[in-house]
């Protein structure tokens, strides 16, 4: 989906992308290429052009205990992270996948509603570079940071660090 | 579930439990009660007193790419190694709550087969010392180890770690 939508704008390099239909595309994207995603009833919720935040409702994503299951909630921090990294890419004109290689999660409080997830890169990194290395490299690393709110209080539920990869899809 | 098993089995303390039912009584208990467990199709493979493997088919667990979603992936070990701690409060005749504090994954290789998530205590662990903590203090800390097999060439896909807290339930 989001091959398609590089391709189709080529001469995009810096301008951020804050139409709704990529966000669309998004979503779609991850519901129809990952079953679990569909499960969750995940949906996009929001981008500003350097965070991503999805959401999903508590009901499918409960655990034994009434609260959010800790694998959703790493699931969608994943998921917010790995896409906000596609939307780059795609800002860019640039067509590589991603792969999540290490992550790091706290998890500090309960959610007993929705889950919302928000991600953006790492406090060391910046998305220019990130891109001049896959052009140049043909790979760039890059580290994420992702939280989820909702605990009662406003307090942080979730605190997640990870690294992922972008490798320039061969034709 | 397990609260009901081990009140069933008040005088069990260090035996290891093998019995068919005891594994079925967990995975109905992770099955009803986490809606994402359902739809991953998880189930029970085996536990040898030491050692509890879950798996999952790879068709509801699939990504965009076709390999096994890092999602799924680490709810599976963070369900077996929650499941393993279960299974030893049970044998323990311990009725508690278990939740998971923090975990680090490595991402190593791709999955393109069934999903095999395989835990144990971490090498450093006891199980007679956390069973005494928790009967001592109300409240025991463990770190847990999981694996993820099944990558070609039989590697190692993900390696989990995790620091998990039980508490005494309160009746």
């Amino acid at each position: 989906m989001l091959r398609e939508l590089a391709s189709r704008q080529p001469g995009r390099q810096t301008r951020a992308v804050y139409r709704y239909d990529t966000l669309q595309e998004l979503e779609r994207s991850m519901l129809e290429g990952i079953p679990i995603a569909r499960a969750m009833q995940l949906h996009v919720l929001e981008y500003d052009g350097h965070r991503l935040a999805l959401t999903a409702p508590l009901a499918p994503n409960v655990n034994d205990k009434g609260c959010a299951f800790g694998g959703s909630l790493i699931s969608l921090t994943t998921l917010a992270a790995w896409g906000l990294i596609n939307l780059k890419l795609a800002e860019a004109g640039a067509v590589a996948d991603v792969y999540v290689q290490d992550s790091n999660v706290e998890y500090l409080a309960p959610v007993w509603g929705e889950l919302v997830a928000e991600a953006s890169a790492g406090p060391d990194e910046s998305w220019s570079e990130f891109i001049a290395m896959l052009s140049d490299h043909g790979s760039a690393r890059i580290r994420m940071a992702a939280e989820v709110s909702g605990a009662e209080g406003g307090q942080v539920a979730l605190r997640f660090s990870a690294r992922f990869v972008a490798k320039r899809r061969k034709h």
